[in-house]
């Protein structure tokens, strides 16, 4: 299912190499100002072109197709599509029989029978994103003044990373990293305790984000190693505020009104231009592949805005919902 | 909103110093047998009684209320409860006005405006997992032959953890940890792209256990440091076995027939005996909180039992919607 | 699946000749007095006693469970249940071979695999209204000042039903009628076009109450055989006030701040004391039935306090989800 | 909100004189073959034209943008779109202050502020049911062999419709009418007791159809008026087949077999030409309306597709829930 969200309900299609990508959006409040150049800022950064992302260009422009009127949302579900143009689809087919290692090739070929749009990974494509930042750009509107704002931490396990994607695009290797969100200007009282909490919730969305495989609130996982009387944040003044932040802004799955902040981890790319081993799974035989096609060194470089515009969806969701 | 599932639906009530706990399970299969005394071993693992957990006893004993007839499930709701009896609500009315670091206390009181159960911290308490373990144990049902194990890895960052723990509980001060969970035998196709993702919906259910700060799935953290060819798990068999299990058993969001690996991070117990900085929220003077009441030490040593019932919920949902 | 509702979540549970009924109730806005003699005046509209009721005889006491602390909802679940006491099982697992006609026997043989729990049909009874009465009490609270009182417009055709009742006992029979439920004050603007209209929502909870099998609203059924010029309500005054009210207070899904308007048609009850036609599903011989057990003459008697419930339950979450 | 369904998810969007109107439905079984041309029929028998249609003629075209790979459903969000060509929308501004009486005009400026779309009656125009329709032709496929099939009983209260409907266009006035649904071929064991009744989901469906105000299923109003040893249906064979279908093939809101059958109630169309009393919302004056633009005479006459189609989707949506 490719729905998200109880009251702000964002719902992503298409396919890679597909007519189209996007995303509907019900339940958006309306008289909130919007136009198709709002999305441009958010779309670029999440736009390839930059060293170690893929050399596919896509022009990404968003078209509103329903849902605003007169230049403002009018409480319909609105539509927002981006058109496929660059796309070459000779480069998948042969990964239905020889699936690339750590891709989905095999999963998908298993569960949809070969009825899955294999093309660019289908519908399984991190293009798919387009959709999810698209949704993100109207929901910082909704829980404006909060911000959210993502930034790399570190790639290859080095916050200098510039000298690492050189020699890493020269080894036809690919990297991962961490980024960390940030969220400011959020009141106390967001989230609801247990299945609705705030960790729940942008958990739920951040982990439908192709190529994250870990989510750390605060301390995370160091406080695994802390003691209570370390870790608890002391109160500094009565609306809250804390001389710490181990709890990332959230405590018993309710915002507490200090910044909340989490960190991912995201994998390396998993297609590569190195040889693999794998196999060919009609024959049973193991091979060698080779993966040609149009990828990311490091899909990191990308995921701030895509990290933003998931945990923009999730709080708008969370805000709607706790407004009742 | 305390439900979690769509087609397995588990909804939680109760609070720690009420009339009891419980869990409603709505969409459970018909014709599994079922009886109060499957819940027995999972609740005792629960249990606390161990060093370094709460002194507080609770039998724990649950009763079916609805749903079961002649010893297997009927299709109807599944209601089970759990009465609680040895509560002592004198020890927490304070925290309303001076709420403890690192706990729900503040955020409790300004979204709920007085009227939550301040009571053991009411609905906000661990208790409450009492009805998510029986949930769990239904589920375990569903999912079978698959099976859901989770263990201790570390407590205060160490391996071997008895020693620290003694330490901890003289010192009046509490501890974190990391518990890794396995499900074997589960087969190729559960989870969906995107917001689907077996990442996600366990992701979404491990969250909002009271206390977990982190997760990751398979190399998680350390992926973030890899390269894409140390990474990727390289095929062994035709049947998607892998030598390497970096991506945790799922790729593209679904399942791929190696065993589910993840772990989480445990925050120590917010409640500690020592004395800690807070405020007065009534007055908005600072001053300081020992804090009374019975608690864990440790709340890792509980967490097993509580995250495979988590788990095992979330898989179960994710196999009957796979199933249509 | 036995949940209804967005944010106002209602959960039924229970069966005939169980344990017990009862409600979870999901979503209730905090801070609404609420106590067990709040439901009494509802139950008491509900229970048999009277001439062409059943002579089954529940004390239907109420216990507020969970979710209601110091007198006033806390914000957690709340969880009503009622417990049975006057049950006679016996009367009833002959039906699993001989299916009455017109009831559920034969299609919960067939769905549950013999699972089921048949005794008083188990979970298909009307006492699992029970639970539906009490969520409307709470229900009542949340879109008060708008009123819901719904009264019998005929029993068997006639509007002077007295008489026909008692000749409708003699003669070991029962009747069906029609109930008319009337919203009053309830403002401009709730609901919301297609999916979520008004007639929707007031459509799917009130066709879940056993019995019912037609439902018109406004001029209903009528309109079908007026002109437009005599169907529009015209306007007098700028409120929206309408000199007739054919469109039952609902233009495009929406309420129109008149009354709120509908009509239900009840079937007789199925369950008769008169020789029947069946036949025997294990040998698929035809057979004749005398239905023996406790039931009611004419449910339409019963039926407003559950109508007046189904009705402010998909009101309140309405209300709740269009405060957004 | 507008998604309808648990596990076949549709999710209408667009407005009457904007881009497009469309579908995304989400959870449809893949492998099923559909191309452009299988929605030609019914959109055909819903397209205006004939006698007593509006004038307004759109071409229809039906562009499946995602889900579709190599001629069948891949699994992933199917979308499809219907660009709109022949608007007017000069004709609708003045409704905005004036508003058509039996209309959504009123309860739309209210509720969307000035904000939504009114040209055509935007979100709220019948168009919307295109996008009803071709989920309507998926959803068939999914509930075959069983058949979805409706028409037309009557129209102005008379089987013989073709004269009046020529004197109720002369006299610029508009027409209800009643249709028929009836589904064969389907098993016994849709559905489920309470809030997912058969006729619950059905209600929910097409009480979002604009227009329709009443449903009937079975007997429907009639069984008010009937005993229930005249209601009951006799079995006349083991597979529950019955002599007579009063309950409409719906026993405890679940199949039990034989056709399921219901009724609804068109309303006239509110837009007619001929002069109404309104007012004019902003100066609270009363005023004179003749409603200009292009409107149905006898909505009826395009409704079976669209009560076909809803059907459909409540039905696929039912099989898959249960198929669990």
């Amino acid at each position: 299912m490719n729905s998200f969200g109880r009251l702000f309900r964002v719902s992503i299609f298409g396919e890679s190499h597909g007519l189209c990508t996007g995303v509907c959006i019900d339940g958006c409040p309306l008289g909130i100002a919007l136009s198709e150049a709002d999305f441009e800022p958010d779309l670029a950064r999440r736009r390839s072109g930059g060293k170690g992302t893929t050399p596919r260009m896509e022009a990404d422009a968003p078209r509103i197709m329903t849902g605003v009127f007169n230049g403002f949302t009018s409480g319909a579900p609105i539509v927002i599509m981006f058109e496929n143009a660059d796309t070459r689809s000779g480069d998948y087919s042969r990964f239905t029989e020889i699936p690339r290692p750590g891709h989905a090739d095999f999963v998908a070929g298993v569960k949809y029978k070969g009825f899955s749009d294999y093309r660019g990974s289908g519908h399984f494509s991190g293009r798919i994103t387009t959709g999810l930042v698209a949704a993100g750009v109207v929901a910082r509107k909704i829980i404006a003044p909060a911000t959210v704002a993502a930034h790399i931490r570190e790639i290859g396990g080095s916050v200098h990373w510039e000298e690492i994607i050189d020699h890493c695009v020269a080894e036809h290797d690919s990297l991962g990293g961490i980024v960390e969100c940030v969220v400011e200007g959020i009141p106390v009282g967001w989230g609801e305790p247990f299945f609705d909490s705030v960790e729940s919730v942008i958990g739920h969305i951040v982990f439908a984000i192709p190529a994250i495989k870990g989510l750390e609130f605060g301390a995370g996982f160091a406080a695994a190693q802390m003691h209570g009387s370390e870790h608890n944040d002391a109160f500094v003044s009565a609306d809250g505020k804390t001389a710490t932040n181990h709890a990332g802004g959230i405590n018993g799955g309710i915002t507490n009104g200090n910044p909340v902040v989490f960190r991912v981890a995201v994998k390396p790319t998993s297609s590569i231009a190195r040889p693999q081993h794998t196999m060919n799974v009609h024959t049973g035989e193991m091979t060698i592949l080779e993966t040609p096609g149009r990828h990311d060194t490091c899909i990191t470089l990308r995921m701030p805005p895509v990290l933003e515009a998931a945990t923009a969806i999730a709080l708008a969701d969370l805000k709607l919902t706790g407004n009742r």
